[in-house]
């Protein structure tokens, strides 16, 4: 399958590294092509910068958002969460309709300092995953991936033996279907998917994120999910 | 120990029981005595009015907000989290002075249908737990069992053999080594309790609520909690 992958920190490293494993068509996405190729540095964890990362996966295209999502069958979101819609909008016109968007963003605000807030206009009352309904009607958002660390995002066994929860939610039970076959790839069994129903639940999902880095900040470590228990 | 339970419906009724039976001596608040116990019509759970609970648990007294501030060594906030702060300041001047105030409630506003949002004041950037602390600075604010249904608070085993985490937080260490007493004798264990450093954590785990009604919603059940894995 053609895969666009929108984002080239970590989070789009890794879900495009995975992807391409598994046989799929990876074009990533990103705002300015050259400027991307030459960003050698780091990020804080010690990731390799995007043109690093591009050059020891030669299999994985990266081009403008635009290219990215003419290409996508299928379009993840893994670019920062303000600048989400944005990048979609980068698209040509028409490009995104019928298509399905995987939201694994999340509307984190650094300006802050640490940890982040969420971005106030796009929490509570809102959410990301809405926001990027409302903007592109003729897609098809699903939300999910977004409560956990990447690495865990495409090998959920690294920890407990996989059992522990992905959330989903979305308007359209057909577009859930295909993106849980797409889960099913990455390792997650069907057992420990959470449908929670239309996209408001995004709501729901985004907002566990500062617990997520509390929890993160007194674990030291990444690697831990949230289980339902009952 | 004396305990002032703020708030009469079910999760201060829930709590009350609780630590009737566990040999602890009980003053629930309420804004107005008379009113409360002539309140007899069930919530929307089937639970019963305070008045007819009242009636049922004579060994739990009923009084105004100051007279239970003024006799409970021990704070219990189960009042709803939009009217939180007033409830507290309705005790005599200093009555809260070097007490343990432990915070159970939500911000959780019901104004704009359900399922509920937080109340946005309240949330994100600051918490229901920051702002008690910040009115009542001498006080010690412990936020913690805000983040399940009020049965399994008092009753953890009742599922997955209490394998599961309750979240605290709070500025003082030994006012939390306080609570986790009381925490014990509810049945929790040390290692099912998660500390997540200072009040500031209470954003995160009042940001749980909307994703647990969207589970409650999809499970049509509240006896269920969340769990840490990694």
């Amino acid at each position: 399958m053609n895969i666009a992958v929108l984002g080239t920190g970590s989070v789009g490293q890794t879900l495009s590294g995975k992807l391409l494993e598994l046989g799929h068509k990876v074009v990533m996405g990103t705002r300015n092509v050259a400027e991307a190729q030459s960003r050698n540095t780091k990020d804080g964890y010690g990731n390799p910068g995007i043109g690093e990362w591009i050059k020891s996966n030669p299999g994985v295209k990266l081009a403008t958002f635009a290219d990215a999502i003419s290409f996508g069958q299928y379009i993840i979101n893994a670019t920062q969460g303000g600048k989400s819609i944005a990048a979609l909008k980068a698209g040509n016109p028409g490009d995104l309709d019928g298509k399905i968007i995987i939201d694994i963003a999340n509307p984190l605000d650094f300006s802050k300092g640490m940890p982040p807030v969420l971005i106030p206009e796009l929490c509570n009352t809102t959410s990301l995953g809405e926001e990027i309904q409302k903007a592109f009607p003729q897609s098809y958002v699903v939300k999910t991936l977004n409560t956990m660390w990447c690495g865990l995002m495409v090998n959920p066994a690294m920890i407990g033996g996989g059992d522990h929860n992905n959330f989903l939610c979305g308007n359209n039970s057909e577009a859930k279907i295909e993106v849980r076959k797409l889960l099913f790839q990455f390792g997650w069994k069907e057992e420990n998917l959470v449908d929670l129903g239309d996209i408001t639940a995004a709501r729901g999902s985004e907002m566990i994120l500062p617990i997520w880095l509390r929890v993160m900040s007194v674990k030291h470590n990444g690697a831990f999910n949230f289980k339902v228990i009952s």
